[in-house]
C-alpha cells in the first residue's frame, strides 16, 4: 500500500513519503532494494579465516587489484566493523562515503575498484565501534543493500575473523555467495582455527574456493637464507586433510607490511615479486572456480590497461 | 520465596528444588553466585587487542604462567569463544572439564594455574562455534559465575580481539577490572587498532595497565641479524600518543611458535631468553600495578618452587 505511494529506489530514510508506510513496510523494502543491488553482482567471493592476524585484509586487498587489473568490475566490501583497515591498506583512509537519494557511493579507488568499509563513517581514528551483534548487521545490510556498487563482475568481502556475528550476517545476507577463500598462517594454533572456517562454510553451505598459506617462509634480507617462521607447509596438509583445494602459498615479505602501511597495493608495487604471483595465482584460481575462465581469454588482450599510481609503484 | 527452600551455592540447574524457583528467581540466584565467586578473585586482569593475531593469548598464558611462577594463585579464563586456543598452549587441549553440584571445576595445569575454556567443551577440534553475541554473553557469564575457581590472587582474562560483543560481556561481568593489558605489533595497520583498543577501556571505565610491543624484531637464525618484520618502535609511540604506560617489547623467536603448538609455555621453556625477561617484567608491572609490590618481596624467597615438566622443558 506505502508502496505505490512512495519512491522507488530511493532509501526510506531520504523518501519524500516516508511517513506513508509503516516499519514492516520499510523492512520489506530494504530487503527489495538488498534484491535488487545483489542481482547486478555476477559473482561474490567470501575471504575469511578462523583467526585474526593472518593477513586476510591483505589478501582480499590484493587479490580485489588483481581481478581489477585483469579487466573486471571489483567492489571490495570490508566487514570487519570494529578493525576496518582496508581503507589504509589502499591509501583512501581519508575518504568518505558520499550519498545519493538511492544510496550510498562507495569510494572508488580506480575505475575498475570500489570499496565500502566502516572506516569511512568513523570520524576519529582512535574511535572503537562498540557495536553489538544486531547493530553490525544492521550496518553490513545496509553496505549490501543501499551502496550504489553498479554493475559488478565481482564483489570480494573481507569477513572478520571467526565464526561468529559477522561472517552469519554477510553469508546470511549475501546469499548465493559462489565461494570462500580460507586464510591462514602455517603454525598449528592457526590451522585448527583454519580448520573451524571451513567446516562453518559447509555448515552455511557456502562452497570453499581453497586454503591459502599465508607467512609462509622469509627470506632473511640481509644473507638470503630463508627462515620459517612460522613453520610451513601446514595449509596445504590441512586443506588435504580437510579436503578442499590448496590455493598456494603467499611467503612473508617485510616491503608487504610496509606497502598496506603506506597504501599500496603490493602486486602493483612488486609486480615480479614472488607474493604477486602468488596473489595473481590465487586470482586465476578464483576466476576459474566461477566460470571465468574463458570470459578470461576474452580480456587477455587488453590487460593492465590501467596503472595504478605507476610512478609511486616504481621503487 | 523460592530461594529459601531452594539449595544455597548450588547452580539452579543442578538444584533439587529447580522447580520451586520462576525464571526471575533463578537469574538473581545467577547474579548472586557470579558475585559471590568474583569476591574470591583478588585482581582481574584482561589482555586485549584491537586487532587478532598480535599474540594476545601467547601473552595471557606467559603472563599466567610467570605469576604463577611467582607463588600468586592464578585464573586464566579464555574468553575467545570462536577460536580458544590457550588449552592448546597449554598441551591440556584434550583435558575435560568436570562438574559438581556447585558447578564446574576448571581444569589445573599445575596447582596454582587453573584454566576454563570453551575449547573444554567443544568435542570435535574441527567444529566451529557458531553463536551470536547473547549466547556468548550466556557462556562467558556461565565461566564466570559458575567455575570453581576457589580464592584466587590474580584472573587473567584473555579476550576475543575488537571492541565487540565478547570484551563488553566480560568488562560489564567481571565488574571492578584492575586492568587491561594491551597487545599490539608494530605495525601501523595494528597500531591502529590498538589505540581503539585503549579509548575502548576508557569508555569502559577500565584502566590501561600499558601497551605491550609483540612480535618486535626477529634475530635471523643463520646470520644473527635483526630483521625488522613488522617494523619496531611503533606500540611505544602509540603509548607515549595515548599517554598510557609502554610495558616493553616482546621480540619474535620461532621458538614461541614451536612452543605454542606444543603445548609448552616460553617462560618455562626458555626460563634465559630475551622473550622471557620481557614476559617477567610485564608480569612484575601487572603485580606492581595491583599493588603487590610489597607482597611480591615476601614471596621472593619461596620464588620458582614449582617447576613445570622440567625434564622436558630442557631443549
Amino acid at each position: 500500500m506505502g508502496k505505490e505511494k512512495c519512491e522507488k529506489d530511493t532509501i526510506c530514510d531520504t523518501c519524500n513519503e516516508s511517513s506513508s508506510c509503516n516499519q514492516h513496510e520499510k523492512e520489506a523494502h530494504a530487503q527489495e532494494r538488498l534484491k535488487s543491488k545483489l542481482s547486478h553482482i555476477k559473482h561474490r567471493i567470501m575471504v575469511m579465516s578462523g583467526k585474526g592476524g593472518v593477513g586476510k585484509s591483505t589478501i582480499s586487498t590484493n587479490l580485489a587489484v588483481a581481478l581489477s587489473m585483469d579487466g573486471f568490475d571489483v567492489g571490495l566490501l570490508d566487514a570487519d566493523i570494529h578493525g576496518p583497515n582496508i581503507p589504509k591498506m589502499l591509501g583512501i583512509e581519508s575518504k568518505h562515503v558520499e550519498g545519493s537519494g538511492h544510496g550510498m557511493i562507495p569510494v572508488e579507488v580506480f575505475p575498475k575498484l570500489k570499496v565500502i568499509s566502516m572506516a569511512f563513517f568513523i570520524g576519529d581514528r582512535d574511535n572503537p565501534v562498540v557495536w553489538r551483534g544486531p547493530l553490525k548487521h544492521s550496518a553490513i545490510s545496509q553496505f549490501l543493500g543501499e551502496a550504489e556498487w553498479g554493475d559488478l563482475d565481482f564483489l570480494v568481502t573481507d569477513l572478520p575473523p571467526g565464526t561468529g556475528d559477522e561472517p552469519l550476517s554477510v553469508a546470511h545476507l549475501i546469499k548465493d555467495v559462489d565461494g570462500a577463500v580460507i586464510v591462514t598462517t602455517p603454525q598449528d594454533v592457526a590451522l585448527l582455527d583454519s580448520r573451524k572456517a571451513v567446516t562453518f562454510s559447509r555448515m552455511l553451505n557456502i562452497p570453499v574456493i581453497g586454503i591459502i598459506e599465508n607467512m609462509s617462509g622469509l627470506l632473511c634480507p640481509h644473507c638470503q637464507k630463508e627462515i620459517f617462521l612460522f613453520k610451513k607447509g601446514g595449509g596445504e596438509k590441512a586443506a588435504g586433510e580437510m579436503r578442499v583445494p590448496f590455493l598456494g602459498r603467499i611467503p612473508i615479505d617485510p616491503e608487504m607490511v610496509t606497502d598496506c602501511d603506506r597504501g599500496m597495493p603490493f602486486v602493483i608495487a612488486h609486480p615480479d615479486s614472488e607474493a604477486t604471483r602468488a596473489f595473481k595465482e590465487i586470482a586465476y584460481r578464483c576466476k576459474e572456480y566461477v566460470g571465468f575462465k574463458e570470459i578470461g581469454k576474452q580480456y587477455e588482450k587488453e590487460r593492465f590497461s590501467y596503472h595504478f599510481k605507476e610512478q609511486e609503484a616504481k621503487r
